[in-house]
């Protein structure tokens, strides 16, 4: 695969709010009717449905998508996809029978033969369900134009796992709440998310302990709600979200302006400097200058968008991409990339 | 006192191995033959001793030469004063009966009713004892054509202390010891010292722990040697001293280049950025960022003699004398300083 798709911007640059929401994605989960799903099928039959799509889907003869079988990437390039989240860890892992429809700009994504025949992605910055939703909304009718989808009129679209039935929407968005982290209530903030149907998990790592104080909040209900019905509940907390870590970080930096202040411009001070980083180290500091930078207590000009583009440039794969496979030149080459991005 | 003479570089611009030597000084201990010894004299003693000065030293008529009372100074600037090692901290203190003998350029000084009636300093910087000795040797010669010193063809120059007796001449060389400081070497190494008759102490802080990884080092015996043997002897085992650092941070820097080039290189940073630096953070982190650059690990192009001038211009009394006295105040305007200057 050639190596200039991964440079590709895969975040349609459109949304809001981006002070404190970084990613806002869409999946929808499909199953073809004449197939059995992914966990009952064989190897043949899986192949058999990846021809399916390869045959039926016009889309694909356009220049803008490509389907790939999971068995031409690297192991490497595998490592990347995942790490971009356009694919998950499993679908990385499994080769025989798996294949990925992506479009040149990487902002869609299907896994084919994951957990279901097809998971539909639409990633954009910032907060902006409108458009991704719009996007996955036509690629699914695409889709269901040219081949016939397991749907059930009492159940609505039919998923391997019963949790995913009904809409087999997922809605979720990559929040950056450092103020919520730093004060402490980031659990209890969290901890009420559960309560209107959503789940919460750090991005990096688990648990709360999220490097980079990220945190992906997705719907846990797909099913007796309508696919606008989960978005309007998901967007209304999150801006109750957004609405707290601004405040709090209003109310920090009053209490603690020089001290925070200067946490903030020593990191900015690091990573301009550092000859070399590790990974969660990076994360961490790229948190504390996109947080100076948000909240005004780091005044000089930087690119705001080169935090949501490094956190994803300076993880292992994006970097072993171009040779660097020793972890102390990684580290090296992780600090003159974030160097050259600021 | 104008506040323009604190801003004056106190120090000769002349020496050499600039990369572990900081500063070098000279101190001469003198007493007038018809006085009592200050521990000895009362007020008014010491009173007519300044006057005798005041009447019989031609060179204070000079404009390049001052001669103020101590207690003329503010408490301040006598903190400053003793920030620079122009004074004693007890110089510093007692300000009945005491004066400070000083050129325009500061790097002569002569602290008057310290220990002795006469404490003669010259500062220069880097290694240069040449220079140096021959000004103090001067100078001494035109204060001994003046007044009467106490002598003996026994015992030299008579002083307070029996351990100043004789040449009463004290050399010392500030040294900046990074490398044998983080190869835990120090401790053999200065400890050797003693055994050729020098004395070492912390710059800053007391013991082997100095902030900064700044040592002073000086002869302990005074009486039995001439100055010119004195002061040989101190420079051949600086010389050492410096051949054993320079070979220690090649060895460190071969052995650890990315960790070591890391190190010093987010200390720049952070000097770069810190909206507010403490004392001894700050000098720890010039102390890194001298090393980077006399090792070659740091590329930038940064003035290298900003190190010994920041040593003291970032202290307390220095930061006080732009009135800045709140604690976090004089850390930002220290951060200030430091970024302003690098």
């Amino acid at each position: 695969m050639n190596q200039k798709i991964f440079d590709n911007n895969w975040l349609i640059e459109s949304g809001n709010e981006k002070d404190v929401v970084l990613i806002s994605r869409i999946r929808l989960a499909r199953n073809l009717k004449e197939f059995n799903f992914p966990n009952k099928a064989t190897l043949s039959e899986k192949e058999k449905i990846i021809d399916e799509l390869q045959n039926n889907l016009n889309f694909l003869k356009d220049k803008n998508f490509h389907l790939f079988k999971m068995e031409e990437f690297s192991s490497l390039e595998r490592d990347v996809l995942h790490e971009k989240n356009l694919i998950s860890k499993c679908h990385s892992e499994n080769i025989e029978g798996t294949a990925l429809i992506l479009n040149n700009k990487l902002h869609l994504s299907t896994m084919v033969n994951e957990e279901d025949h097809l998971r539909i992605q639409v990633f954009g910055s910032g907060l902006d369900f409108t458009t991704i939703w719009q996007i996955a909304d036509q690629f699914d009718d695409q889709i269901e134009s040219e081949v016939e989808y397991a749907f059930s009129n009492k159940w609505g679209y039919l998923t391997s796992c019963p949790t995913n039935v009904g809409t087999a929407l997922r809605a979720s968005v990559m929040c950056h709440l450092p103020a919520l982290v730093l004060s402490d209530r980031i659990n209890e903030v969290l901890g009420a998310v559960g309560k209107f149907g959503l789940t919460v998990r750090g991005v990096f790592g688990e648990g709360s302990g999220s490097a980079g104080e990220l945190f992906q909040i997705s719907n846990q209900v797909t099913l007796g709600y309508s696919e606008k019905e989960i978005i309007d509940n998901l967007k209304s907390i999150i801006l109750q979200i957004i609405r707290e870590e601004r405040r709090t970080r209003l109310y920090l930096v009053n209490k603690n302006y020089d001290k925070l202040k200067d946490n903030v411009l020593r990191s900015l001070g690091i990573l301009k400097y550092a000859h070399s980083l590790k990974e969660n180290e990076a994360l961490n500091f790229l948190s504390k200058v996109k947080f100076g930078l948000d909240s005004g207590l780091i005044e000089e000009e930087i690119n705001k968008n080169a935090f949501s583009e490094l956190i994803f440039k300076i993880r292992t794969a994006h970097l072993q991409l171009n040779n660097y496979n020793n972890k102390e030149q990684l580290n090296i080459k992780r600090a003159e990339l974030i160097r050259n991005s600021l």
